[in-house]
């Protein structure tokens, strides 16, 4: 690789963003620079999945706080004007369907100055944690080529994590932000829900929400500075921020009252540990940690009807995929947990479905209540199993559900703050002995991504990670 | 009556509160008075079907800004502790269940010094746009006791309009506060969805929103003040004012754009009259009025999507009322219309419902673009029709869906408006030759109830309607 691919690749956004803004460097050199680390490196990730180099040679970045520098946005739902969307379905990989506008968020990237060179791997829909779709092939963990790098933004966490580029667009409907920043050793915030506008095609009262993975927490937070509010049309609007959240960054937290939650019979003991080693750091910054955490994130209802919206939100996007091809779709045309899974959903009732969102509605202020109550933050392992090898979550002809309920395991802690909208972050704070990282998973009350982000900013100052560096 | 009860019949809540806060009426002296005109007048309205009028006059009122101000609760979804809720059915009459909470919303109008009398009459589950529940019978309009008051909140509205209390809680699911206001001459803001908590037992992503009817616009801004905000868990909240609502009443609104939706094909000439009028009135205070309205309001897709949602909403009500009777719920137990539509909410099947959902936040972002690109306010008939007669819409076995049809004709300008969140108002500034009241509707875009507010206060005082008051 050139000097400059070298040099800039593990400089975050911001100071590579300060490169250009000081005119050391040109927009178009680190263009050059990021698009020869993925041609050089992804081979051995298969992250960048879609490419549009020449495009991004072609265009001249917007005068936004992070102009020139390089960018990469998930396969799924992300409409980019022009260019190919496959929401990791190998169907629309073949029909080759194109976008024809920008979602508001990809026209806020634009804004912002970003240069975005494609598209990384995500699981078909969305729907596993891992990043195996089979229309694109498993993307790998820098960390370990052989394990899984999370999902669904596995794409984005691999590209980031092995420094291909400083952050990239990531999307969490049920842990996708928070799953892969853990199992790749990335700081994952996702946003309150309403946070950021999922219009104008898509509306933000579903359980996903958008923003990127990162490697550092002012780079987090500078993006959602910039690309955070609602779209006309929304109703799901979080509350406006006091300030901007660059400014929470270094910002002093105070005390805050935080409950952990370290149940063994959730999760492995190297992710045990490091929720453990994490409230003991915190306790060390002058935070009170105890053992508590929402009762009813217990309730057995919940994984019900988390499911029920889960699997309709499939069914959604078939129907939603023989539209795009123009024909109804076939087992052919999907993995088969999703056709599973849109099997399932075609057995609710549109009684039962609205049910759901109601009973969910309930569940979701008695976890919110706990906050209420005079809890700061929840601590908890992001996952419950360190990195996956590749294959474990895997599709299976025979037992379609399979990989959902091996994903049950997997990730026990992240979706329901989904289901509740609650902002929640994964920090790279642990790691195994062989040098796997480790994800925590700080909740914060509904809105207030400002608490997270001091948090996050002092604890990334106590322990930093930044030298810690995959060998690929 | 007493003097007390003819003195403090006309005066608003402002002024009744203002009368305790001085110390020359005591609160029991209003509640008295009110309980007074409740028995003496009532008895032609129909109006108030539950009372409880000894635990009031045994009830402290809370040091709020209405501390001993008589009011009552409509009959629909509204919990207050200790008393029944019939949501207008007349299984849940019989059966007597009472709730064993408040909601949210009812502990805030103790909070403000409200003092309860009762329930005011709903069409059953609020589904008609008139109060002639099977359940308790029909509502009678002050203005003319052969016609409706409208609905679904009729007993509120006949309430109010006839002096047994200044103002009355309210709710809005498709037009349920904004068409009996029309019909009694009174003033009925829907807030944006989102503006009051639906909780604990509710939530607010559903397309009811509650406040109340009024006479003054001041006592309608004040109530906003006393009760607005979020509750925990909420994820849909209107941002929240920047200033209390009673600084906008007699606040300048500035030179508003405004666009007039009257459409002779959808309204009769004494409402497109009414429309008329008030767009002259408005141009004559300085603001600037044209023809226009969101083009997306005239998409074909906008009921049959409106109906999905209402009577899936219907469905919901049906189990809900077989899980507090403790049985399976039979067409016995219902009107034939919400049988008929639980019954059409069933064929539909969860996917359905998520599309219907999906497609309404598309026409929802369509049609509030229209005020995004400069629009501060539509103006529109309320209602199609002057007040109509007893039994023009109404349950009829052999054609369960026929009230529906003909609800759809009276009010083709309000449910729009719960579809897309946005706060909408319904004034009196209208009077047919016989002396009936014709409201107009005006509609700001999501979250400026300030706007809706400042502009009523000035029609209010152009065109003070206080004097017009029911014979009865």
């Amino acid at each position: 690789m050139t000097s400059l691919a070298e040099q800039t690749r593990w400089m975050d956004a911001t100071e590579q963003a300060a490169l250009v803004g000081s005119g050391q460097v040109k927009p178009a050199e680190l263009v050059e620079a990021a698009i020869e680390r993925i041609e050089a490196i992804d081979p051995a990730l298969n992250a960048v999945t879609v490419r549009w180099f020449d495009e991004a040679r072609d265009t001249t970045p917007a005068a936004g706080p992070f102009r020139g520098v390089p960018f990469l946005i998930k396969d799924l739902f992300a409409a980019y004007r022009g260019q190919p969307l496959t929401n990791g379905n190998k169907a629309l990989k073949e029909a080759g369907v194109r976008s024809t506008v920008d979602s508001t968020l990809v026209s806020r990237f634009r804004a912002a100055g970003l240069l975005t060179l494609g598209r990384t791997n995500s699981s078909e829909f969305g729907t596993l944690p891992t990043t195996e779709p089979l229309a694109w092939g498993p993307t790998h963990n820098p960390w370990d080529p052989r394990r899984s790098p999370g999902g669904s933004s596995g794409g984005a966490a691999a590209a980031v994590a092995a420094g291909l580029v400083p952050f990239a667009h990531a999307s969490d409907g049920g842990g996708s932000i928070r799953i892969p920043a853990s199992c790749c050793g990335l700081v994952g915030l996702k946003p309150s829900q309403g946070r950021i506008t999922a219009g104008p095609q898509r509306d933000e009262s579903n359980l996903g929400v958008e923003l990127c993975v990162s490697r550092t927490v002012r780079d987090t937070a500078a993006l959602l500075d910039a690309v955070r509010g609602p779209g006309v049309g929304d109703t799901v609007i979080a509350p406006a921020p006091t300030r901007s959240y660059l400014d929470e960054v270094g910002a002093d937290p105070g005390r805050l009252r935080i409950g952990l939650l370290d149940n063994p019979s959730l999760a492995a003991p190297e992710n045990l540990a490091g929720a453990r080693a994490t409230a003991r750091l915190l306790e060390s910054l002058g935070h009170h940690v105890e053992e508590s955490f929402p009762a009813a994130l217990a309730d057995p209802q919940w994984t019900r009807r988390f499911m029920a919206l889960w699997s309709t939100n499939r069914g959604v996007n078939l129907a939603q995929l023989a539209e795009q091809l123009g024909r109804e779709a076939t087992p052919d045309d999907v993995e088969p947990v999703n056709w599973a899974l849109a099997e399932q959903a075609r057995r609710y009732t549109a009684i039962d479905y609205a049910q759901a969102l109601a009973a969910t509605a309930l569940l979701r202020r008695a976890v919110q209540q706990w906050w209420a109550d005079g809890f700061d933050l929840l601590l908890t392992p992001t996952v419950a199993e360190p990195p996956l090898p590749l294959g474990t979550i895997a599709n299976d002809p025979a037992e379609p559900m399979a990989p959902m309920m091996r994903s049950g395991q997997f990730v026990p802690f992240t979706p329901s703050f989904n289901t509740t909208g609650q902002p929640a972050i994964s920090l790279p704070m642990h790691w195994t002995e062989t040098g796997l990282p480790i994800g925590v998973q700080l909740v914060a009350a509904y809105g207030r991504e400002d608490v997270l982000l001091r948090v996050a900013s002092q604890l990334e100052a106590a322990q930093p990670w930044s030298d810690r560096r995959p060998t690929i």
